[in-house]
């Protein structure tokens, strides 16, 4: 394929019609990984923008590692400076996710295989940022121990979905705080477990949320969720999806 | 065997000379659990006493174990209120512990087979109260999830130890506050990381350390733990265990 002369950039899908949205951050890490920018970059994004589902992190990584990047994880941390969903982007699966003296680390966890994932995405947007915002300065030591309790049962009942209990899904930290910038979310987590879920929690900052399921529940539960969504007011999406166990993957086309 | 006439309680090892001690646990908790007092308390314990190894709720689910208790567990969580060492005790190998609702509950995580635990015990004791009040009650966000980065880092690399990261086993809410009781911890630490541990951390509420190491450096790291006690003037003694896999067991005797 002849290389272009100058950067052509395409985008279809989720965040398309964004001006200056996932097509240009696609096209800036693709052209900082290739080094120049006589690139023809076309974006096709399944993700929802700015709910809280790492879209742009997602670009990021297959931005990068379409221009190939040795590292697409570390390119897609660079974007944000938070590692998680970058992670989970290039190496799919379950991971954990660090900085260690300002590099990004993950670790694969296991997955229960029969896990499927119910996700509440509502309309509203809400910026990661806003989301971060709402955060407060400084927390109880005892609910910062008691979030670490929760994901120490959480991990362990991911990597096998019978031993999952739904408090494991229970957060003091985050939830509780941005809630106000959703006030519905609380009856949605709640309406989540009673419609099936083995857990519910918000996905990353918000405000979609998620309801973890043992796959022969997860249709019902996304019916549930559909209901919840009308019975609150709340319009937008289920989407039930299952894990990518693959990451990132280049392929070559036309 | 005749059923004695009224409460008998021997102890020998760690702990035995201590009055109200280790053998009165055992004896509360025996008879709690009987309902009654007739009965012939032996206890014998390796677990260095008031060193955040977890010896009380080794005790309490032994003896509520030889008891009768349906749940052992429980029974050593009643004692003092905290899951982690009545879980340990109760099921063995690596658990996730928290409280749901005012009860226990415990779940097992992966734990690699080849790992081996590398215990600094210092001669001087450290109270677990003492322990508990060295905390703040409240911390920055930013340091609680720091740990809980780090928490899944951990369970992810003790799943696997190829995959354990040195920076793993650090934290931002106990072991700083605790090290003004301990000046000399973090020291040590650091020491047992350079002496081959994948990572090091306290035991509990300390002080007794922590240095998690590959089957094949485990007597090295040992050997350098010692030497760093003497070093750093810590004197007390180095262990090198394996995990325990199996938790508690009840066998007839005589």
């Amino acid at each position: 394929m002849p290389r272009p002369a100058g950067l052509l950039v395409v985008a279809e899908g989720e965040g398309a019609e964004l001006p200056g949205g996932q097509a240009n951050l696609a096209a800036q890490v693709a052209s900082r990984i290739a080094g120049h920018d006589r690139l023809e970059v076309r974006v096709r994004s399944e993700i929802p923008v700015a709910r809280g589902l790492g879209s742009s992190a997602a670009i990021a990584v297959a931005a990068a590692a379409a221009a190939g990047a040795i590292d697409p994880f570390e390119a897609g941390f660079v974007v944000d400076g938070h590692p998680e969903n970058a992670a989970a982007s290039a190496l799919g699966g379950l991971v954990a996710a660090a900085v260690v003296e300002g590099l990004p680390v993950a670790r694969l966890l296991r997955l229960d295989p029969e896990l499927r994932f119910v996700v509440v995405v509502p309309d509203r947007e809400l910026s990661t940022s806003s989301a971060r915002d709402a955060l407060p300065p400084t927390v109880p030591h005892e609910d910062a121990a008691f979030n670490l309790g929760r994901l120490s049962l959480l991990i362990a009942g991911l990597a096998d979905h019978s031993q999952l209990l739904a408090t494991s899904g229970d957060d003091r930290l985050h939830q509780g705080p941005r809630s106000a910038l959703f006030p519905e979310a609380p009856a949605l987590l709640d309406g989540l477990r009673q419609a099936g879920a083995l857990t519910s929690c918000w996905s990353g900052a918000g405000p979609s949320l998620l309801g973890i399921c043992a796959a022969p529940e997860a249709e019902a539960v996304a019916g549930g969720a559909k209901a919840l969504m009308g019975e609150h007011g709340v319009p937008g999406n289920v989407l039930l999806l299952e894990a990518d166990l693959l990451g990132v993957k280049v392929e070559e086309i036309g």
